[in-house]
Parts: structure tokens; sequence; C-alpha cells
């Protein structure tokens, strides 16, 4: 049960800081709260969602738990409402969104693992479960996904976390030391690849 | 019993009228009866296709129900069979349009309710399963789904029929009550929106 | 056993071929290692995907069964390594998209019927393994599906081959013979089809 609360609190942050940052698509297209909300709604639900459906056990957390939904909605009302200029906003972006990419990874390998799924679906859906929300948001407004506009380094940083997080699951290393280790080199390794260009 | 018997008229009613209108698309891009076929299929089906799968409760109604395919099928050929000039199609459409929205935005919200899910996830499926097929369509095509090109009142309608058929459960008003008044609610709403623009 | 195992072997060689052939998507979009294996992934595993999370019995066979992830890989890293001319690309592309299109329908459709469903599911979901993971990796790489792109006859051969498996299927032929049959009627006419433009 601790592996799975520790699980499900990842797959929260995640959801908030990218329904979160979803706001900056919103912002730029200039859409109304309605808009922000549905963009909210599909960056921060997405990835998870895909991620439950491939696993076929059931109905997707983000619905039977209530937590998911509402958390998605505050992502894109504080979105909404905070008004950061430009340049605050992209260096904000920047680290929020390395941390989001990371505990997602995390977050979609235990889970697949939890499933009863091999090391390698647990790797793919990791990825599936980081890149799979912004991927959808980016289709539905007809962006080329940054998966695939030339910035491939975004879904091997996911892999390459799951990766990790895999490995510590299999060697037996502790959930309370893997993850945090996880999320920390995904989000060091992610803001590396930003710098380098 | 009664309440699926209504719900699951009220999807085909929407799956007919969407691959009718699916046809519109099709004219627009010269296609020849195969491609009719193919953007009905998409638009009729799309919607609760995706909202079954979400559910994760077993194959998808249109798979199951002998009804599905061979309703959205006969939508594809009356739209390739039939000659509208532009000007009636274009407020048929409108009229359709709005219905249809309507009637899958309460269906899909009382077939999560049924799934035994929340308030809310009732309302995010209905609105799926009312912009879903057409935004799946409009993706296929490279256009962008009308959910995002400026027209967020389209998902925003549907968002609340959606709880408006959820509130009337909850309430406990007979189905046959609020089932029609959600329909007609929401076909008004959605012609007052395109009437100001 | 008998008609599974053919099953998953068509299926498999078609995932084979698709993500091989992804890496001319990747090829002309000059893409690194890592762009190879995701959309070598996306091509391989995308129809299968989309099919076993339609029929909805339980998680898709690419994550349970240990061979599909490693095949999709394996067709991305030969994509990646071998140095075709563009001129035997191209001719050597056509002839092995027309089988991998084939032998998916086929598998789509025999996995249908035997989770149970009707001859019309199992038409339209053979279809949907067919195109389903080129027309994932299209949207996803920003280009009009070959569906949609005015070349319809691509869901057509699937969908005909697809139905030609039924056929064979309803009639009791033999697998060992029906499913050669569909799989070279297929081919030939996909080929035929390239040739008159």
């Amino acid at each position: 049960m601790r592996v799975e609360t520790i699980t499900t609190v990842l797959d929260l942050v995640g959801v908030f800081i990218n329904s979160l940052l979803g706001g900056s698509v919103a912002r730029r297209r200039e859409l109304d709260l309605f808009g922000y909300v549905v963009i909210g709604v599909v960056s921060g639900l997405g990835g998870g969602l895909i991620r439950d459906v491939l696993l076929g056990h059931g109905p997707p957390l983000a619905l039977t738990n209530p937590l998911y939904i509402p958390i998605a909605l505050a992502g894109a009302g504080v979105a909404f409402l905070l008004k950061f200029t430009e340049r605050e906003w992209t260096r904000l972006f920047y680290v929020l969104d390395a941390v989001a990419l990371s505990v997602w990874a995390v977050a979609g390998a235990q889970r697949t693992l939890a499933a009863g799924l091999a090391w390698l679906p647990a790797i793919l859906l990791g990825t599936i479960t980081a890149v799979g929300g912004g991927a959808t948001r980016d289709l539905l407004v007809q962006r080329v996904p940054a998966v695939f506009g030339g910035n491939g380094l975004y879904a091997s940083v996911a892999a390459l976390v799951a990766a990790l997080e895999v490995i510590c699951s299999e060697l037996g290393v502790p959930v309370a030391v893997g993850t945090p280790l996880a999320v920390v080199a995904g989000t060091v390794l992610r803001l590396v690849a930003y710098r380098r260009g």
C-alpha cells in the first residue's frame, strides 16, 4: 500500500504541474477560462488515462480516484489567474516541466510493475505516461508534439527515468529511496539537456 | 433497463447524425464513397468508443451492439447520396449538430453514472462522448478541432448538458423527464451560441 | 491454439515490417536513433494496441507477450543501420507495406472473431489494426494520414482483406488455407493499386 500511495501522490503532482503548464499553451492562443480548462484537463489527465487504458485493469485512476479531475481543474484555474511575465514563466516552466516529466515516468513505471507486467512494458508505459498528455494536447492544438519536433531528448529522458525506476525495483532498492533518486536524476538530466540546447 | 434503452437510443441517434454530418467534411475534400465511410465511421463511432474504452467495462457498445456499425454506415451512405446545396446543408447542419451534441452529452453522462462512477467523471465523459468523434475526425483530416479553434463554446455546451443530466439524476428527476429536458436545453443553447457568433 | 499461434506470428511479422518502414519517415526527418525508436514503436505497435484496447479483453498482447516490444525495437534498429538508396527503399517499401497491411488485417479480424465478436466488428478492427499504427505515426509527425490523403484505397484494401478472412472463417475454410489466401490476395491487390496510381 505504501508504494501505491507514493505512486498516486507522484501522479497527482504530475497532474497539477501539467495542467498548470498547459496554461502557457492556452495563454499563447488567448483562450478564455473554458479553453484553459480543456487544455488543462487534456495535459493533466491525458498521459495517465492512456497508460491506464493500455494497462487494461478497469476504469482509469483519473476517473475512480476523486482527486484527479479537481486537481487538474485547479491547475488550469491557477494558470488562468496568475499573470506571469513571459520571462518568469519560461524559467519556471523549464523547472516544473522537468519535475513533472520525471514524476510521471516514475509513477507510470511503478504502476505497470504493480499490474504484474514486465520491465520493458514498464519503461514503455512510464515514457507514455510522461509524454502522452503533452503530446495529445499538442496534437489537438495542431503543434508538432515536442516528442517529434527535433526534441527527442524529451522522450529519452522519460525512458531513462522509467528505466532507472525499474532497475531500482529489480535490485530491491526501497521505494522511499529509489523514487526520489529517479525523480532527482530525471529533473537534473532534463535541465542539463535544456541548457545544452 | 428503461434507462439503458433510452441511453442506447440517444446514442444511436447521435451516431446517425454525426456520420451524416461527417459527410460535409468528406464532400469538401471531394472523397469517394469509401472516404465517406471512413469519415462517417470515425465521426459516428469515435466519441462512444473513446468513452467506453475509458469506462473500462469490456468491449465498447459500438462493437457488441449489432446496430452501431450499420447505423454509422447508413449515415455515411445517406450523406454520399443526398446532394444538398451548400446553403441548405449549412442550415440543416447547425440544427442536427446541436441535437447530436446534446444527445451524446446526455447518453455519455447516463452511461458513466450507470457504470457506478461519480458526477465529475460523468460530466467529463459526457463531454468527451459529445466532442470526441468530431475531434478525432478533425485530427485525421488535419483540421484544428472545433473544440480548440476558438470555438470553446462547443465543448462548454456539451459540459453544461452533461451537468444538467447529472443534476436531474441526483435530484431523482425521472429519466423520461430529465432526458428530453437536457436535450432540448442543449440544442437551444447551442443554436443561440451559433447565432451570437 | 493453432489459430492463435498463426495470428500471433502474423501480428509479429506486421510489427517488424511496420517499425522497419517507420524508418523511412524517421530518415526523411533526419532523426537520431532515438527518433527511429519512437517512430518504430508507434508504427509497429500502434495498430495492435488500438485493436486490443477496443477489444477490451485485458492488457494488450503487445504488453503481455514478451516478443512484441523487442521486435519493434529490432525493426527500428535495422532501419537505422541499413542505408538503402532512395530508389531501392521505395521499391522495397511498396512490397513490404502491402504484405504488412494484409497480415495485420487478417490478424486483426482473427483476433476479433476469437474474442467472440461478430463479423462486422471483425472487419472494422481488422482495418483499424492494419491502418492504425501508420495513421497514429502520421498524426504525430503532422502528416495527413495516408488513409485520408486521397489514398482511400489503403484502408479499403485492408477492409477487403479482413472481409475475405471473415468469409473464409464463416465458410469453415481451414485457417492454414484461408490465411495465406487472404494475405496473398491483399498483397497483390495493394500492389496493383500502387501501379494504377
